[in-house]
């Protein structure tokens, strides 16, 4: 982590040019940018003259965004008046100090503290900092019991390191906020995951930063490190399979522009944020019609709101795995820098996140997003005409869709975070996931010798890779066309012929039902066929039709824990594929504000119960990408990526397709190898 | 179609080639390879020899393939003894001959008739001819009441063209093969399908290729032809969205390799073959394992087995509308040329594809299918450590993909067919909807003049796009390392902790279940979580897990026509999104042999009535994929593609990741803008 900080010296420098800026260029700020370095350094001084505390930490520090009231209305101004002043910036604070959980909201304009509450920590702690988590791996290694553990297993205590893991919670009646640690082996291998050492557990308690218990229960073999490197340098041969890179085509102009951080391309213009619990932030995300000859309106804002992965172990040392990515580790903090080639095609602009370390010193991500042109060779549309007498016609356009990217790392796993535009009006949401699988260390090297039951696939000998269940679930708040929408479901039904005349007995027709209230809204995807459409009920196509976004979604995953098991009352926001609720500043969160050791009693499933109206009115969509992984053998030591998603796709938002008269300019004609360079 | 006839001139080379083909030559033809012109030329003058009839037609001329054993003796002898001569080649041909349908079998080797026998018409017909459509669709164009018809709407007769639309069946006792025409103007568009000439209809007898029946009912007015048009060069401004094309490096060397019908790429090796009926046939695709330092089976064959597409308009001119695309249009004569740089990208190969026309002529498609890497800037697998102190480790390997493409074009629509290769062990079936949509003229230009039912959506002034579905039933004849294989589902069962120490409640595991016979097999996906899996019970990998392919479904739709409805009898095959069937030469098309007019006794339904073994036998997968479209007016006047798919995924069959040791070749660096080049 140590790599990430800024240092003092760049410090002192963006300090100074916050101090030296201009209002002109304070102008340009978006009301949605992320906090800037200078910014996480003000709200630093500012907290620590109210809390001058030498113990204090930043557990969060976000953008307190306007009200959306706000920030449209500035957006509306800004088309007309370039000059027209943000809205002032603010910033959501959680400090955790003398054991308790202090939410500040800051004013950065008047550089004061506007509110600061405790918050009560039986509900719910707030995410853990990068550092404290290092803290707490360091501890087992001045813990003598732990040292002997070590030296009875025949390690070497050199190669051996810990990490740390949510405790979740269970039915306790009160509880410490701690955080357990398991160790793995390093020696052979940097794929710590698959060389568990078993039987050995710590609790750490966190804010007094020690150990509250110890234990070394049973032995069994740490697996091999042999076949789990999966560093390049480290392979031997026989190397495979052999594959051709793309041809690197330097000085590539993008056909995107990126002005501080709105971008535009195509017919699309959004605006990408960063929050340190998420990462990636798209708002106010709108499409040009050429028809309408304006921009508008789809997106207000779309994040992964939280990810929940419960793994199936229930034994003692595994019962409490059941993470939220988001609450817990921050999705945001765990984005990685992205490596230029390999992350993201040569044509990718990169752009850096800022985030404040646990001391409230801004932290560099650099490289956290990229965004690109991706080529992949697929039809935008075609048709070839055979049936005009002595005429073939082909008419065919080739695709080409703008992809933002994030990669968020948490422990073992990869998250591949892609947000991809297409011309045609479509967002689609991937995500992909690769990494490391947890394993656990077992006797066993053959399947016919396992006598218990093992909650996994045995992977290599003495492995074995858990079962678990990946839950992302994407916050939507979709305008369509402006604020005021009505969630519907159109219905394909099976309908008996009744002209007696007509030989055929049946066909479907569709049949729309509008959601009034948040009950009527949330549903198990996959039972009846229907198209989910959130339309604008205020306007109409010029035929009639509803203006409207539908979703496509893709292969659907609910949950199966019991329903009254505690990890699903924590995660009872994956109970349904699909919620709507109406828009509610406060409700970004499907987890909770406060997830780590939460309790289920702030989800996006207990705002639901309140059953409020959702028709005609500013509504977000929950949707939840859902993956059971049974492991296999092809995903050790290291998972080939596998694939998710689903589209957002105009439905009768345009008069016609938006893409008709699209228009390729000419690609460069790069002749090889006939092609000498200057230098 | 003119167009794609082989000329005289060049039928004589193909001919004296074939003359002269030498011995040497000859072993290099696989034995999947599908029927050469000359070939075919042979195949026609055999024919006529023993049927000398003016009235033949050719409905279906491909290659009969050997038995399985015979290839699969074949190519492991050709992999140890290059000269192993292939097995002799043969064809079958279907023939309309004085109103009734012969299957033939000619032997190619010996010149002769194997076998010859009529097929009893009232099971079905065969697929129908390009040519016999064409002369068709001209006779309207004879018949004086229609110029009448057409005179009296205030049409110019010389932009109307008519087109054929098979009839399917409606539990008539006997019928006569033909085909109904419905007319369209093209005055101001080329966009004939969204200005249908409603009221008018015709039935042309096939086999006395007359007019048996034409009725003109009612006027409607023709959808106005004004913004329909989708030719670049017709548009008119304002154009846009603009996109960059890719930058065409010119060139490249490919990454595949093509030798004849075969393809070897990273670690993978297939036949590509062709027939009028399916296009696309994947064979004896088989991948390269490092560890074991072979290639190792995965797929016999793979193609569109039918597609299967109900309109859902239930009037006395629409009723009819549930085509059955390769059954009786042939997917493979509806496979349309590709364009070079828009459907395929620069870097994409081409190969032709011949077929019979309905004289016995070969017909060339050229550049019927694309073949080509994808570089789409994914990530094939990474991972980013930062556990380990002082340390930060990346990893990633971007992912270059090989695809197989073809097009065809059945009417309005256009399907792309895309079958993606991964070097993880994935093959991914991909299909793209685009084209025009099918549309009846109605009266109404605002949904709220509506008064009767309408069958679809009001996309523009008196144009109803109409529901329908679309189910591609794919073929998937797995031999996952040999051809004894069996169907796994492997369920994710919730179960309840039982040990009291442990506070949390449940956890999922997998419960194995192989189906024994095809009632086990047979199910509607979605409904119970469950991993998929194709495995070969005879061999295990080193740990002791069965070897298998995992079929990972995509977005997921079944049919809504009532089972007792005659199209839905004809397409029984959809009732299941899942069938496994023994392995059967003959049980090749799920709707079958013959669908024009079938009545539904020969479909893959009644095939899985008798319940075969299925356990540890030769097994065929039967993989729906659905859509329910409900047109909306993006779809207008040209539908952006629509895109659906599904993975078959390596699950241990790999004793670890095969790609863990991937190498990419350093790409060109190709410097612009400071490349001169040399002319």
């Amino acid at each position: 982590m140590a790599s990430r900080v800024v240092t003092p010296a760049l410090l002192l420098l963006l300090f100074s040019i916050f101090i030296t800026f201009s209002p002109a260029l304070c102008l340009k700020q978006h009301p949605l940018d992320p906090l800037t370095p200078s910014e996480f350094i003000h709200i630093k001084a500012i907290i620590h003259k109210a809390f001058p505390a030498q113990n204090l930490t930043f557990q969060y520090v976000g953008l307190d965004e306007p009200e959306k009231y706000t920030v449209l209305s500035w957006q509306s101004k800004s088309t007309t008046n370039t000059k027209s002043p943000p809205p002032p910036r603010g910033a959501l604070v959680v400090t955790r100090l003398n054991k308790q959980t202090h939410e500040i909201i800051v004013d950065l304009s008047t550089r004061s503290i506007v509110s600061s509450k405790v918050h009560n920590g039986a509900n719910g702690l707030p995410v853990l900092t990068l550092d404290e988590q290092t803290y707490a791996n360091e501890l087992p290694f001045k813990h003598e019991p732990f040292i002997k553990s070590i030296r009875k297993r025949g390690l070497d205590i050199s190669q051996v390191v810990c990490s740390g893991f949510s405790v979740g919670w269970f039915g306790e009646a009160k509880s410490r906020r701690t955080l357990k640690i398991n160790c793995f082996y390093t020696n052979e291998t940097v794929n710590l995951y698959v060389r568990p050492v078993e039987g050995i557990a710590f609790v750490v308690d966190l804010d007094e930063m020690e150990i509250i218990k110890y234990t070394d229960r049973f032995i069994v073999p740490v697996p091999k490190g042999e076949g789990t490197e999966y560093q390049a340098s480290k392979q031997k041969p026989p190397f495979g399979p052999w594959l051709r890179g793309a041809p690197v085509v330097q000085s590539q102009e993008e056909g995107f522009s990126l002005e501080g951080h709105t971008i535009r391309w195509a017919n699309w213009v959004f605006h990408l944020g960063f929050d340190v619990r998420t990462g990636t932030i798209i708002s106010l995300a709108s499409i040009y019609d050429l028809e309408k000859h304006k921009y508008r309106r789809v997106l207000y804002r779309g994040f992964v709101s939280e990810l929940f992965v419960p793994y199936m172990n229930p034994t003692e040392d595994w019962y409490f795995k059941t993470f939220f990515d988001c609450g817990e580790f921050g999705f945001g903090q765990s984005t990685v820098s992205l490596e230029p080639l390999t992350d993201c095609p040569v044509n990718a602009k990169f752009m850096d996140a800022y985030y404040a370390g646990q001391d409230g010193t801004p932290v560099k991500i650099s490289n956290a997003f990229c965004i690109f042109e991706r080529h992949a060779g697929n039809i935008l549309w075609r048709h070839t005409e055979v049936t005009i007498p002595n005429k073939v016609i082909t008419e065919v356009r080739p695709e080409v869709t703008l992809v933002v990217r994030m990669v968020a790392v948490v422990g073992n796993y990869d998250y591949i975070i892609d947000w991809v535009f297409k011309p045609s009006g479509s967002i689609k949401l991937e995500v992909g996931l690769t990494g490391v699988l947890e394993t656990e260390g077992v006797k066993y090297t053959k399947t016919d010798e396992i006598e218990e039951e093992v909650y996994g696939t045995l992977v290599a000998d003495n492995t074995i890779a858990v079962n678990h269940d990946h839950f992302l679930t994407y916050h939507l708040d979709l305008d369509v066309d402006g604020e005021a929408n009505s969630f519907v479901k159109n219905k394909m039904v099976t309908k008996r012929v009744k002209d007696p005349k007509i030989p055929r007995k049946s066909y479907w027709t569709v049949e729309s039902e509008t959601a009034k209230t948040e009950l009527d809204a949330k549903l198990h995807l996959g039972l009846k066929p229907s198209d989910l459409v959130v339309v604008n009920p205020n306007k109409r196509t010029k035929p009639g039709n509803p203006i409207g976004y539908r979703l496509i979604p893709g292969s659907v995953a609910g949950p199966l824990l019991l329903e009254d098991d505690y990890p699903q009352i924590r995660g009872a926001f994956t109970k349904y594929n699909l919620w709507v609720t109406p828009y509610n500043k406060s409700e970004k969160w499907a987890g909770g504000q406060y997830v780590d050791q939460s309790r289920g009693d702030d989800t996006l499933a207990t705002w639901s119960l309140r059953n409020r109206e959702i028709e005609n009115k500013d509504i977000v969509l929950w949707y939840t990408i859902g993956f059971h992984h049974a492991p296999c053998q092809e995903d050790f030591p290291m998972m080939p990526t596998l694939s998710g998603g689903f589209e957002l796709r105009p439905t009768n938002f345009f008069e016609s397709s938006p893409v008709l008269k699209v228009r390729t300019v000419s690609p460069k004609h790069v002749p090889l190898p006939n092609c000498t360079t200057k230098n």
